[in-house]
């Protein structure tokens, strides 16, 4: 099974150490790629960031379709390109939102999730209602630390662990999903420091979370649906 | 007051026309540049080409946020690019889809939508839910041609006078909203058919809605909201 | 265009600062006639008020039918008589939430209320539902003074600006609407204040709305759905 | 126990008869008066009935109040009035809708309605949403009769049980409710035609199901919340 | 009329105490059994409890419909059984849940549970969206006592004054409805509690709620429908 | 990694062909072990044999945590004692719904399932609300053949064809959902005739569905949330 990943932001810094952890949560005989993009922005933070990104992610999800991938996971949180992908690849493709959040239904009544910035958060609640779950979310909460600083895991862990207990501790989340997947390798962590605090609530990693689904839809031999994502009629295009 | 229109595909061959028809609705003192893009594909019709033309339409938002324009009507239905528009200007943007159903919500119970291609149709049921307004949306139904295709009146009107007299008859349509911001100059005629079918209806058209909404806002003094839309920040990018 | 503004009690005494106001928002060319009730109470806070007011209401919105004005404005938050009227005459008619909520829709993700006293909580509450938006309103505030308490505009605005920040801060709205249609001539000054406070966001004077969405609606051609809002089946009556 | 029926129509016709249904469904120890509006329309079938019985309504609901009776019942299946009332009287107040819809939530999965005519369908539609229980409404059907045209029994039931059989054939409907307290006296011999017929649903009489419900309130000790139903502010009235 | 209450847990001890209550609710001419379970738990805190519980409420299901009584309570909040009874017997069935919160729909806008303890909270939430009445719910709030340590009167008025008080008073509750059928005798009380304090609210007991419930259900002719409760088919069975 | 199938019936007969089901979705690495009831009846096809199946089942979970299973999979579509068992064991556990539900979500925009009886209709219909997920659920559909009357594997595929094929073609599923475990290895066949048919959509089988989502809750480290599912409080029981 070929996994691709792609990276939705230019540059190379992050590539390793997200195959590393993509790498770490697949399957013993799962190849994973990891590209990212030569045209969007260096990280996404804003719808702004996201719609610079698009053109950049469906060449990269064209380029998987021609290599005849079976799966494709667009590793930001927001699913950014997601639906577009699925028009144009005869297999599975997810962003971050979706497995986390789904897998997180199955684990308890209220889901919360904790962010970067508050940036995010009306885009999150948006998502929340066009996938039909917004019944289920409770907590939406921000670390406050941008995309591209949360190398120091020590701060990282502190402002998880205060957020999700607070939202826990106040009846606003029985699970917990990481709700950025640059937040990479914490969710155990996270986990038993809640626990520790008395918080028995389990932790979704979206990447995670993402490359299990993935898996799953390939051996589940499910793709998407062509009466949702119909292929794109031919058309002039200069991108 | 200066609403700049963007028409979100390559190409300059419908700039008169819409230039035309928003001049038509807009109010006397409105003055109204019409803009296509520089990248992006020949009409929009899927979640692939509005992803195509995400970096295309904030080109031209910027554009307009230089030019210190008063509104900016990005002329398709599926709003694509308003949100992230919306992060970057300080002045109300648009697309078809919100000024359109939010205008039919005060016309009728239940809102039908008469759109272009079935590809198109699972898009406006995420807009609908992504807006909160889904328990008001009734028939989704298409003429079945392409948004280039629309050119002869008489076919596009027979088809959208049986599209909608039928949702009427079903109970499934109070108001009739216009799918696609090409099907231009027919709203008034589709509303006289109808009502000479016995269906008393309004019909509400997407860029007469869009051009009346932003002029409204500017008069009402309102602009995105900051902390829905906030600024996004700064960082590398390459589009 | 000519737009008659029914205000729903009784007494003159506010007749011409409505007057005022309304045309201080309507286009060039809109003409404004304003006309207070034979039969009704002297405010509107309640359930009951809004009943006594029906018949009153109603006799002036069939003057205005056999006058043929453009629209009918009945200018209370509540809405009080909107959907009665709209059965009996061929022109749009608004009230004061349809508006402004529709309108507050288009500026962020989640619209807050701040009306005058809890008595009129729970029908905002049930309109939010009536008219299927409910998802998008969170907080609903209250200044605590009467209808006819509201002419100290310092006292208003401290009140206003003190539970709007509060709303705002706490996540619990990104859009301020005025929930009584007898606040007016505050909303900019609320806005400003807002922004010195750190809070950027857009307020909607429902007055202002009522009026530009009158005159866009006009300018639509669109009136109100004829299998929505039947004419009322002839039968004797005593009122 | 006492019960004031308030039969929201002008004219004396109808006393005796909703004097008899009302007795038949009340507890033997209760007390069943009937009165009949001073001013409002000979029927109710639409919003602006509906408005104009308003005034009329409320004098006797202040005389039911002052009479100091244990429950109101306004026998009009679109519960016109009923919130003002519980405004203004310690008693337990229901319409038809309210009571009728919430017992067959009790009975069923989906509950279907059949009413008189198509103008009041979209007032049921809303009031679902009002109440927030549109997700468990089917079917909306009408005998196509007036209220004032129900008296031909034979006429009314093969009307109500081809609407309801089709209606619970399609599976839009696992309980029928009488949608107008109009039809007086058919809802066992309709649930016995549609056994009959193989649909063995229960049927709802919202006069049978209101009398129940105030029965069963004033027996439970409860009375309209004061923090909904807030008294109105005293002031100035001309009706 | 004939009454079987089915208390859904092992033992004779709250017999006595529960015939006592449900006679003291029950109208003059109703008959009261109540039997208790061969097979279950103690008490019933959680959903492990209620499926341990499933059997034997069917055992006594079955044991009614062979007795031909006129109406099922299984006396318990959380309606443990009550959907599979329906589907056996030709009788209305209910437990505590579902009387009791459609009771309180008809007294307030929003409605608040105070029950015993946080491990049925989220079966709570669950219901409320299997009746699909969540959206008119609000506080969710405990005691903090089990089911069998509601024996001191004094105590469990202190805890749910206090719980009720505070949901009342943020606004989060507008009825209160007790959540435990084990909360016998306290309603009138902590109304009275509550409207010394200033909050003038109704409590609805659901012992009180169920049984005239099926009083009226019985009245009103109105049995499970057998599109939704269809007979269960022959089948081995070995329990 | 072992999984724990419980199939929650009496007798022998069908425990191999579902072994050789699970087995042929586990990977590579999984231990599969079935068993079925002790109690309980011959298969699930009410509300009623659920909840006689319930304490069969929670023996089994019981004796799957003294095991210490990794996962457990209570192979019956209408999740019976799902919910239960979390509180009790500390691995996932899932049923045939949730996981074949939540999955399909991700694959298309409406959701169609195919049972076996209408009896289970109005069972799905509410677990689709208290998941919460009842806005993405279209066309419920039957094949009309009870649970132990699929063997005919022809017969079952042209039933099931015939079914999804109508929802499909009427807009009302995107991805089609197998409604019962007791469809065993159909999907593949059922997906390759829909799309002969010009129908290109996913088709999800449960048993898949629920392995592969064991297999990614155990690799991703996730439990029952603990304030959702907590431990049931000790108490006397006789089951």
């Amino acid at each position: 099974m070929r996994i691709r990943v792609i990276l939705p932001v230019i540059g190379d810094a992050l590539i390793d150490h997200v195959r590393t952890e993509v790498t770490g949560w697949a399957a013993a005989g799962t190849e994973v790629d990891v590209v990212s993009l030569e045209r969007g922005t260096a990280s996404i933070e804003s719808e702004y960031d996201e719609a610079l990104a698009g053109p950049g992610i469906l060449q990269r999800v064209e380029e998987a379709a021609a290599d005849g991938v079976d799966g494709v996971f667009i590793t930001c949180f927001g699913d950014p390109g997601v639906h577009a992908a699925r028009e144009i690849i005869d297999a599975p493709v997810v962003g971050g939102f979706e497995p986390a959040m789904l897998t997180a239904l199955s684990l308890g009544e209220t889901v919360g999730i904790v962010t970067v910035l508050p940036n995010v958060l009306p885009m999150l609640r948006s998502l929340g209602r066009r996938y039909g779950i917004e019944g289920r979310i409770g907590a939406l909460r921000v670390v406050d630390l941008p995309v591209l600083g949360l190398e120091d895991r020590e701060v990282l862990l502190d402002r998880l662990a205060e957020q999700a207990s607070d939202a826990v501790a106040r009846g606003e989340a029985d699970v917990i999903v990481l709700g950025c997947t640059g937040m990479l390798g914490v969710a155990a962590e996270l986990r038993d420091r809640l626990a520790a605090a008395g918080h028995a609530v389990p932790v979704v990693d979206p990447t995670g979370a993402a490359v299990t689904w993935l898996e799953s839809s390939v051996r589940l031999g499910v793709t998407p649906s062509r009466t949702t994502y119909m292929p794109p009629p031919a058309k002039a295009r200069s991108v």
